[in-house]
């Protein structure tokens, strides 16, 4: 069978010599699948080194072996930039900890995990901008789930308020900064998030139904999309989350409030660092007991103190108990991943709120927005680096962004 | 003719009273047009003013005007949330300039003319990221346009080049930070930036087809996607507009070379401030004439001197006057919209380069590219609100960004 004339570029990830014939993976970075190259004896395989880049011209053929469709039968390789196997961090076939790869952010993504990773991260991000903007067109106005404009602005709910009193619905990902000075396995100085802010809308069941819906559709989206990138992290970095996740996705996500979670809290036969107590923030650990007490699936705690939460965060009017329309969404593995708030609309409670706290005068604009042909609105905020650890169950954030940047390090 | 049943929210664009009906045009921000109300005399016209916010429920049936297909017969309207008229700083009816309404930066998204700037903002974004990550799937391995992760990373060329060396062909799109202390229609303090990377990829040719095709592929979506706001624009804004985009994009671009185009300022007519001369930068009265003079054609500008370049730009080894593979594209109207180059992938020339400016030990971790597996490369820089400028004819860079940030000014 004739072959057809190929040419691929890659890097070698894997050489192999058998009796007259040399195999070679070469990967480009397109998907976790190598091309396999067959090259014969008249090939220096001195030169055709693990990591090295090549050209490869050939003809491609079906492979005889059951592990692939096709290979590329070598007619001429060219080494295109050698590789110092002796300096190369990396060694061929040795399974290298996260931990060692972290030491090297200008070469990690030349490995399959973090490849795979990588791949995911930019399915995900893709399929984000998909369920927020779905290329139909609308002719006539109607009730579209979310038909907005895409801001790729700086990333502040504040600013998306503004947003959402003329274009309805709106959404933004980028780059977030925190100056948090943790070392913990969920937290950078530099991370990414996806916010939305819903003009009209009312209730909080509204908002939770696009959260979950947005968890759920970009979680199917990149399981179909990159299944074997998906298939390694959960083989080989998180034995289980393959059906932890399947667990996650075909449930529908709890609703609890917070008054109900510090009663589960405090009737938990669990000790606690924290005392849980009505009114104070729940901690790490309190949002693992309450996972886990719900069966393992994602929940929502609704209905926070006023308190503990901003001003801008819809008041509920209740009492004694007094609480604003706020919620988290706390997930399996990684805790706090989602939190959103209906805003307060109503011109003469956010007054007296921003009164109390001195803030009148800065936030005079923000009032305005109130002055103006005010709605009732609300919108949340996702973590996106936690939402990549919580589908892959990958254990370090450091692991899912290509260049971490955290308290004390900023190697690249 | 019975109509369907239809809610719509937005606000009040419009009040125009005739005999004994009203008709209101409600808008919800997912297009320039309003959706026209009729409502009998029954409804209050004080309560409903220009700026309101409401909520209309009724029957969309069959306009009779030509203006629109349909219109909604109000049988409920209930207003949201008014509009003090008074201190509202956008008249009904009044044309406000762009200045004035960029002291408004939380108001000005109400507005005909930056609803319009937005939505075409927003398909742009869209157009750019489907050009980098178009969605069929690849199942052999094969030569695609550009088949790679989206990485919506921190900016920097650098960082996109340890990238490539994995996934051949990467690009990233967001805000990007200069401390430039510039006062100028076309610097902001806090821009967005599109950057790509492609390895393998060895001409300045090859390089230049990808960002012609970026900018043509990017206009002409836009253009089919939202053709009401483009026109928009191009009407009250930049009368002639409309041809000059027509114009720049049936035309292919002109290529010249850094020589060549100091010889065309050395015999230009024109005095310009800064006497052209080789080895000097080009200023913007030098890029505009350049354009004027090749015809109102976006222009690329190739091998530049050595020495006003950065040291990663790949070096043409030419003489005795010394030039690196570097690429600008100057456009109508903006000037310099792209910057570009091959990178250095040879690691001797490389080291020579760090060596001399000193930089060796800072840089090691770049060098280390070229030692494991270095493939030729280049990429390029675009930046976004300059793009914007230039297909919509906007003279003021802070028109085209949701909240600009520019030297001693961040009102939001």
């Amino acid at each position: 069978m004739k072959g057809l004339v190929h040419e691929t570029e890659g890097w070698i990830r894997s050489v192999r010599s058998q009796k007259e014939v040399l195999f070679l993976h070469v990967n480009d970075g397109s998907s976790l699948e190598s091309l396999q190259v067959v090259a014969d004896s008249s090939f220096d395989s001195r030169e055709l080194a693990f990591g090295s880049s090549v050209e490869v011209q050939g003809q491609l053929v079906k492979s005889p072996s059951k592990k692939q469709n096709v290979e590329l039968k070598a007619e001429k390789i060219e080494v295109v930039g050698s590789c110092d196997a002796k300096a190369f961090p990396f060694k061929y076939k040795e399974r290298h900890p996260l931990e060692y790869l972290r030491q090297y952010p200008h070469l990690r993504c030349r490995t399959n995990v973090l490849g795979s990773v990588l791949r995911v991260r930019s399915e995900a991000t893709a399929a984000i901008h998909s369920f927020f903007k779905p290329s139909s067109k609308i002719k006539v106005p109607e009730k579209n789930f979310f038909n907005i404009p895409v801001f790729l602005t700086v990333s502040g709910q504040l600013h998306l308020e503004v947003m959402s009193g003329a274009f309805t619905q709106v959404f933004t990902f980028g780059p977030t900064f925190r100056a948090e000075n943790s070392q913990s396995r969920r937290h950078l100085a530099e991370f990414y998030m996806v916010e939305a802010e819903i003009s009209f809308l009312e209730s909080l069941q509204d908002l939770m139904q696009v959260m979950e819906s947005l968890f759920k559709t970009t979680a199917m989206t990149v399981l179909s999309n990159c299944p074997k990138d998906v298939e390694l992290c959960h083989k080989f970095l998180a034995p289980g989350q393959k059906d932890r996740l399947e667990h996650m996705l075909k449930n529908n996500f709890l609703i609890i409030s917070y008054t109900e979670a510090v009663e589960i809290l405090k009737q938990a036969s669990q000790n606690f660092t924290f005392t849980p107590e009505w009114g104070a923030d729940l901690h790490t650990e309190h949002e693992k007991y309450l996972v886990k007490h719900c069966g393992d699936i994602p929940v929502f705690v609704i209905n926070y103190p006023l308190v503990l939460k901003p001003f801008y965060m819809r008041d509920n009017e209740d009492g004694p108990q007094h609480t604003v329309a706020a919620v988290d969404l706390l997930v399996p593995g990684v805790g706090e991943l989602f939190g959103g708030s209906l805003r307060e609309e109503r011109y003469h409670l956010l007054e007296q709120r921003l009164a109390r706290l001195g803030l009148t005068e800065a936030y005079q604009w923000y009032l305005d927005l109130r002055r103006f042909g005010s709605v009732p609105h609300g919108g949340f905020g996702m973590g996106f680096e936690r939402y990549l650890q919580c589908i892959l169950g990958i254990d370090n954030i450091k692991d899912v962004i290509p260049f971490p940047r955290f308290t004390h390090s900023c190697l690249l």
